[in-house]
Order: C-alpha cells, then sequence, then structure tokens
C-alpha cells in the first residue's frame, strides 16, 4: 500500500482539498448567474492569484482586494480588474495606487473630502482618471460615509475633481456575520441594503447616473443578491468556509484544513498536537477537529495546542490530525503556502504571494 | 524642517527601536553575567539572524528555536550552537534535522521512547551522534516527561541508543507568566526549578553526569537564574518585551510597536484605523497606544481596529499612531520585515526571515 499523504507532509501545514474548493467555486459562481448578480471575489481570504484564476475562469468579473501591496501581487499575476474594498489613505500609498492604475484598472473606495484631495492630487501628477466608489456605511460603522445626504455631498465633491470618477456605492455589511437566525439575518441585511439603494436613489435624483452597487459576504450573499439594485457580490470567505461560517453557510465545504502531529499525551484524555497560535488563529474561537468532534482544544500556546479527547478517541505520539480553522482568512495569512490534496495524493504546493501584504 | 519618519511608512509596519533593543540586549545579558548563568536567547521572538547575531555579540552563547525550519534558516545564516527547545516528532522533519546537524551543532529536546528510537534511527542512517536534551515537565502540562524517575527510565533509554549522547535537561515553566504577584511567581518558580534539580540529581546518582539544565522565560528568569543547579537562561521575549509582559518585566523596553494611520472616524469619539489582525494579534488581549494610554480598542477585524479615545485625545484621518502589541512574538510572526528606527530616523529594513518557518 501507498504511503499517507499525510506522512509526506512537515507539520504544522495549511492542507487544500481541492475537489471541495472546486464545488464551492462552482456553487457561487452558478448562484452568481441564477440571480443575475456580477461576482468579484474578495481575494483576501487565499491571497493566491492561481486561486483567484480560477474563480474568474467560473465566471468572476474581477477581484476585490484589502490593500494596495494585495493589489500590486494579484497585478503582477495578470489580473487587470480590481477593487480595493477600502480607503488609501497613506499618501505613500497613494502614489503606488496610481502607478498601478496605470498598468491596470485599479478602483477604490472614498469616504472623506481629504482623501479625495489626495487621490485627486496624485491621479492628475501622473494624468491618470483615477475611478472611484463611494463606501456608504449601512450599519457596520466602521469605514464609509453615512447613507443619504453625506453621501450625496461626497459625490458632489467628487464631481470637482478633474482626475477621479465616481462608477459606484459600496456597502458591507460586515456586522452580520455574527447573526446566526436566517430570518433575523434577512431582515438586517435588507435594511442595510435598502440604506445602500436610497443612497443611489438621491444620488440619481441628482444627476448622477449610478448603477454599479457592489457589497455582501458569505453569510449574507443570499439575501443581497435578491435586493433590487445589488448588482454584485463581494464575497471572500466561501472559496474555503471555516469552523465559523460553516455553521451560517453549511452550502460550501470546509476546504482547508491545518495539519498537526500529536507530541505528547501530557495527562488522561489529554493530548498535545503542534499547530498552535502560529498555525491557526483563536480570534473566532478555537480551532476544532475534523473527524473528532468531541476533541476540543483547551489552550492554544505559540506552537502547541492542548486537547482533551472523549474517553473513546486514543492517539499516539506521531499520529496526524487535521483542523478546521475558526478564522480562515487571519489562518491563511500565516502560511507562505497551501498543500494541495487531490484523491488522496499531493497534487500541487501553492503560493501565497499576497501574505503579509496589507501594507 | 525634515519629514517625520512615520510619513515614510506605508502602514500598518512594526516598527523596531534600535536603541530601546539594544538596552534590553544589554541589561539581560549583564544580568546573566553577574549571575554566572549561560544565556541562549530564543529567537522565536524575532526570528531574524541579524537580532539573534547582536544577541551572540553580547555574550550570548547559543540560541534556542522552536522547529527545524527555524534552525535551518539560523544555519544558513551562520549561527552554529542551536537548541531546538522542542521535541521533533515527525520523520520527515527528523530526517531534516540529522541532515543540519552535519553542519552545525543542532541538539533537540526529547521526551518518549518512541522519538528517541526514530532520532537513533535516523542520526544512524547518516552517521552522526546526535546530542539530545531530555524535557521535564516542570508544571506546565505540554511537553516533557515527568520529573524523577520517568527521566531517568528515559535517560537510561537513551544510554542504549549508540548514534544519541544525552547532554542536558530543559524545563519550561510557562505556565508562569499570567502569575502576576512577584513573591507568588518567585516561590512558584523556585519549585519548578526544584524539579528539574531533583531530576538531575536522581540522575546523577545513577551514574549520569548531568551539569547542563536550561529552563526559563522573560518573567521567571531573576529566580531561576539564582536557583542553585541551574546553568542556562533561554529568555525570548525581552529583545522586545510586549504589552503583557511589561507589566511583570518593566526593566525590559517596548521596542517594538505597530504603525497605524487613522481612516475614518464613525462616531463621537471612535476612530478606525488600519491595523486590524493581520498587523498585530489579540490573542493575549487587544493591543494598546503608545502615548495615548486613555484610547482603547473596541473591535479588531482583519485590516482594521475600531478604538474609543478619551474626549481629550483629538485625531485626524491620515493621523499616523503607535501600538504596543499585547503578544509580541506572534505578532512579529505576521511580518516580513523590520522597520529600524533611530534618533528620529530609518536607519535599516530587517528581514524576518523565519517568519512562518514552523514546520
Amino acid at each position: 500500500m501507498g504511503k499517507n499523504w499525510k506522512d509526506e507532509i512537515s507539520t504544522p501545514a495549511l492542507v487544500l482539498h481541492y475537489d471541495l474548493m472546486q464545488k464551492n467555486i462552482e456553487t457561487m459562481a452558478k448562484f452568481a448567474k441564477e440571480n443575475n448578480v456580477s461576482l468579484r471575489p474578495h481575494v483576501k481570504t487565499h491571497k493566491c492569484p492561481i486561486i483567484g484564476k480560477k474563480q474568474l475562469e467560473a465566471g468572476a468579473n474581477g477581484i476585490c482586494v484589502a490593500r494596495v501591496g494585495e493589489a500590486e501581487i494579484f497585478a503582477q499575476n495578470g489580473f487587470n480588474d480590481i477593487l480595493i474594498a477600502n480607503q488609501v489613505i497613506d499618501l505613500s500609498q497613494i502614489k503606488r495606487l496610481v502607478e498601478l492604475n496605470k498598468k491596470s484598472l485599479i478602483r477604490v473606495c472614498v469616504d472623506s473630502e481629504k482623501n479625495i484631495l489626495d487621490l485627486n492630487q496624485a491621479a492628475s501628477k501622473k494624468d491618470v482618471k483615477l475611478e472611484v466608489l463611494i463606501e456608504v456605511d449601512v450599519g457596520l460603522g466602521r469605514n464609509g460615509v453615512k447613507p443619504g445626504e453625506p453621501a450625496l455631498h461626497l459625490a458632489n465633491f467628487i464631481k470637482k475633481q478633474p482626475n477621479l470618477k465616481l462608477v459606484g456605492l459600496q456597502g458591507y455589511e460586515g456586522h452580520l456575520t455574527s447573526v446566526l437566525d436566517p430570518e433575523l439575518r434577512e431582515k438586517q441585511t435588507n435594511e442595510c441594503m435598502k440604506r445602500l439603494v436610497n443612497t443611489r436613489n438621491i444620488l440619481n435624483n441628482n444627476g448622477f447616473n449610478m448603477d454599479y452597487l457592489t457589497a455582501s459576504n458569505t453569510v449574507t450573499y443570499k439575501f443581497s443578491a435578491k435586493y433590487d439594485g445589488i448588482t454584485e457580490l463581494q464575497t471572500g470567505t466561501y472559496i474555503f468556509n471555516d469552523e465559523h461560517y460553516y455553521r451560517v453557510s453549511p452550502e460550501f465545504n470546509i476546504a482547508v484544513t491545518v495539519l498537526g502531529t500529536v507530541t505528547n499525551i501530557p495527562g488522561n484524555r489529554y493530548y498535545t498536537i503542534d499547530a498552535g497560535l502560529k498555525a491557526a488563529t483563536n480570534d473566532n474561537g478555537n480551532p476544532i477537529f475534523k473527524n473528532y468532534p468531541k476533541c476540543k482544544i483547551r489552550v492554544m500556546t505559540e506552537e502547541h495546542s492542548i486537547f482533551r479527547a472523549s474517553p473513546k478517541d486514543k492517539f499516539e505520539i506521531g499520529q496526524k490530525l487535521e483542523l478546521y480553522p475558526s478564522h480562515i482568512c487571519t489562518t491563511v495569512n500565516l502560511y507562505d503556502f497551501f498543500t494541495v490534496v487531490k484523491d488522496g495524493k499531493i497534487i500541487a504546493k501553492w503560493d501565497i504571494l499576497a501574505r503579509g501584504k496589507n501594507y
């Protein structure tokens, strides 16, 4: 018999189960097509151009990134329709953004006058026309201008800048990811989308012609896609899912696991595994075990986790176990590469080229 | 007037204040010398060969690493006395460890028979004699063999392996980092060291000749260094300190900060900064603000944190602020490089070469 694929991997390792990821890509692409909305996946989750290309091949019309550094990596790797779904405030980054815009279509969100002036000035210096979206704060209270009149004010302010062009509005209902009840989540998503669409209406009643409204995430997309006026989904986590989002969106497989090795048995039913905080983040709670739901991590330290097993589960030192991360985006960001597994074999090593490129 | 150094840095960034780090290096080196113990800094905190060399120059007699991947990076960069302060269980890693041992002195900790057999077999294949330490569980309950007879049993087992040589004992009192009361911490440190020294005595009464006892961390070193029989400190965090350890060991400056930019003012006294979970970990609590102790982070998301300021503190969009990480080791592990600042100027960019090399 051949060796188990786990034996070939030094742990801790980030394991990508190819077929499960492909199904996730297809599920979301099909949904977007059937609901007649564009799909612009947020690549902050995987930070990997190889995977971004698979999303485009399945029908996505571009990508979202969080930062200029990520935009640079993806542009270098052939992506030419990139939305920075955040503000770029810092002057050194604005300079890089405008430079990049000369090669690829890079759009950015704005929410303050000073930033709009800075962007216009930098674009003017390089003689480019920079396309921007207004981010509307639909309820998260983090970034964005308030809906309605404040957004209209900003739109008029952008209009006066010769080197900027307003092309759309962005909303992000990120505060709803913890709303477990589906009816309540639908109701609250609709309220958020209403703020975005109403803001568009106010703009259009004042001489604008906005039809590009981008929003959503992996746990609200079903509702926002059906809200009249929303034209684009910018979901990210669906590509891999994780222990946290799976509770709400089980239609997506958990396609990435952290592989660890049991290193010690410090007490009755207690085990030490070599996957700690440098292998899986715990900002959304501790990871859980694939195949062993009754095992519970009790302590995570830098290099190790200590877990307690049920009386039935017996493990040996050297045994390799898979964990489901609780927050896949921050976990992927710890690694340089995915080990890709298909049909019980390791088929590739994919570099996470934009890991750490958040500046 | 010249520009402020902060203006030259794209955020979020990891800023190393050179002089503060140098003072930390000197403080610990002086303490070790005065107390007649060796110093073997744990480089898992900084993962940067340039900094490791400064520790050696100040008198350290070698380094500790957590993983084979780190040992490889430091060995490639000229380090030739490396202790892997953990077990190496996985066969693929044992192979790499033995390979590395042919070039540099790489010692490793052991705590189980199966692992000892695996190490001996791999060393035998390459015809090398591998030096090992027994890790004794002095109270942490994570790795290590129980003190006393179980350790003696393991020592005798090692003796039978022709390609292994037992050279010392390791203890790690990591569970005491959260004991804030200094008297209680001293008492508990002494109890841990007693377990280690007693184990050595049992071994020596049975024909062994152990005098190499390595232990300690940045909050217990003062006590363990004075405990008769302890010959080496393996402190790591002192190099930079952090918000968490500073409460207990304020003799070390907080030498590394995370620089962020204010991006939005979502409400009265509320601000958004572009340093989130991909810029600073929160596994030991949220980071705190340098110079603004009354600012409190309320929410950390991937790319942002939202904080509340005191009524007196006013910030502008675009303003750059420094944060003290709550856990420096996991925070450094997020970055590719330090931006090094001295006398108000950026003097270097130092690569964190062993970042993510935990496999």
